[in-house]
């Protein structure tokens, strides 16, 4: 379906949905989910003190939020050691990476990212008229040396994109690694380094933060470890000229004063945030072990989530995720070869990894017999 | 500031900031707002009924929303009587006007709206390198013959922009005069109808819903009457091609679970809204009064504030908005002529009128020694 009114680059877009929701699969499914552990989410809850600070903030939720979001982006500056003017707040990575696509792709310019990987930068790169130049995984980490030399050959090449801790395969390179990586890259080429798993990551993996860097963007946010997913808060870290130009592109009361009251109290909460990434480690290991039960080999992980080999084609590992689907438990799996062969599944509570110890090995069988 | 990194479209937009915010306001004068009555929130709140279902749902708040906005959906399609297909949720009123501007502005093409209306669209039109052409507004409602020339003037016009009820007049329409509108406007150009205030206009005041009409969208909000501004939900209603379009650009996981799950208690608390619809009619007759007593001559109004002429020129009526101000009463103003002769003050709470009732002959005062 479209409109004449459309323009040509609206018209000739692909209407989608990235990723179907655990809501949608209940709906076509027609019964509950028992194991919400597929979108990466934190189901071990924000801090008790951030409930307690949005159920107080309800009602004043006539007002409008701050555009400015001084509070916060001055609490997060003081946080990170940098600049007010290196941060940006916005409604969620997602909604920073359309922005950034925004002031960066032209019709006909190049992004370049690793195939299979977190897919919604690409979504809105084509969004803006933009190319993808797909770089394949190597040993299930991006490649590296990959995405250097395809920001090189690509002529018109403005972006390369890439994550670390990775999704969807859980991998991650050191610190040392990225900061060569970063100084490699063409001086013309913004680096967006996605970070949305940068709290469960081991000590070593992030690069220092270098605010005053021209082509380097780091985008973080408060729906993975600080349990916010469901209030859309993302920050950015970026040198002062192109934080700046959010301010020409974004939608400055987009921002919810309930998400600016929750993501200022899930920051100040740190101790919660240990705590939370001691249980992610738990039920990672936890992950690990129903996996190798059942003959799986787990790949190692600095995210909140896990990402299982499934031994076979991604046919298969399609056919384990089906069958868990109609046993109530929603995972969800990488969908390019050769990552394919994995199934992704995130780190939830005991209960919720109960409920995956009992049903995956019917999940395999059922597989099997498919 | 700039960045090298930025499309030549990009790099040549102002960074602006639409509205400056109250917070903002307490920030640069260095004391606390008294009566916040300048950005057309609503000080009654949101129904109680809102606040308990907000609070129910924080512990939740671990868990992304339905990106396809279903619940909240289907139930304003069952509200407003149209088919779901017809229906689309968005980040606020801004956020869709986004959406619309990048679905149907191509660098060059042009919108057509009234000088001095609502400048949101206006800024995101510029910002996907569109041009604006001004109507000037007639005794203080929008001119709805000169919009419809200027849609047949403007050979690249794409669509038309109006409100009903005005903002930031708070004038309006009857239904029937709108409808001539819409029947009269190019087929080829689309009629964005924005119906922010829509709840507190008067009987005949809105067109019937024609949602299969191909160039004809109409967008409403839940920051308005319902007191979600804090929140950022609204909605489009529109025909179903133009409505699928969305689904190609927008920041499918944007609308927050809470904003979804306050927006739905919002809507099912219809006794709340008639309350508050109640009171803002009377805080309107109120402010007339405040006005009068001052020798000032408040406009009619359809909307949850009042325009309140000066008398004399914008100069005039900007001094009179700094001394309000200064003694903390923030309240806003229309900044093109002739329409910047008025201050625009929001429907309050009877305190909040009070500390209006004795701020404005001082602030009167103040402007006449400026």
């Amino acid at each position: 379906m479209s409109s004449r009114h459309f323009t040509p680059l609206a018209a000739g877009l692909p209407q989608t949905v990235p990723f179907v929701g655990p809501e949608a699969i209940e709906r076509r499914v027609g019964q509950p989910i028992r194991a919400r552990i597929g979108a990466n989410e934190s189901n071990f809850g924000p801090s008790p003190r951030v409930i307690a600070a949005m159920q107080a903030a309800a009602p004043e939720i006539w007002r409008y939020g701050d555009p400015e979001v001084h509070l916060l982006r001055s609490a997060l500056a003081r946080h990170l050691g940098v600049p007010h003017a290196n941060v940006v707040v916005g409604e969620g990575i997602d909604g920073l990476h359309g922005l950034i696509a925004r002031l960066v792709i032209a019709p006909g310019d190049v992004a370049v990212t690793s195939l299979g990987a977190y897919p919604t930068f690409n979504y809105h790169v084509t969004g803006f008229g933009g190319r993808i130049s797909f770089v394949p995984y190597a040993g299930d980490r991006e490649d590296l040396e990959g995405l250097l030399a395809a920001t090189r050959r690509e002529e018109r090449c403005k972006v390369v994109y890439l994550s670390n801790p990775d999704n969807p395969m859980g991998s991650w390179w050191s610190a040392a690694d990225l900061e060569a990586f970063i100084a490699a890259v063409p001086e013309h080429v913004l680096i967006l380094l996605d970070e949305a798993y940068c709290e469960t990551a081991p000590a070593g993996t992030l690069p220092d933060l270098d605010s005053a860097r021209p082509n380097l963007i780091r985008t973080r946010t408060f729906s993975k470890a600080y349990g916010l997913a469901g209030m859309r808060v993302g920050y950015g870290i970026g040198e002062a000229g192109f934080i700046a130009g959010f301010d020409a592109v974004r939608n400055h009361f987009g921002v919810t004063r309930m998400g600016q009251v929750a993501a200022l109290a899930a920051l100040e909460d740190q101790a919660w945030l240990t705590e939370v990434v001691q249980r992610i480690t738990a039920a990672r290991d936890r992950i690990g072990a129903i996996a190798a039960d059942s003959g799986l080999v787990a790949l190692p992980s600095a995210t909140n989530f896990v990402a299982v080999d499934c031994g076979r084609d991604g046919a298969y590992a399609l056919a384990v995720l089906k069958a868990l689907e109609a046993r109530g438990v929603f995972v969800r799996k990488p969908m390019a070869h050769p990552l394919d062969r994995c199934i992704r599944i995130s780190a939830g509570l005991p209960a919720d990894l109960d409920i995956l110890a009992d049903e995956l090995p019917r999940a395999l069988k059922a597989a099997d017999g498919a």
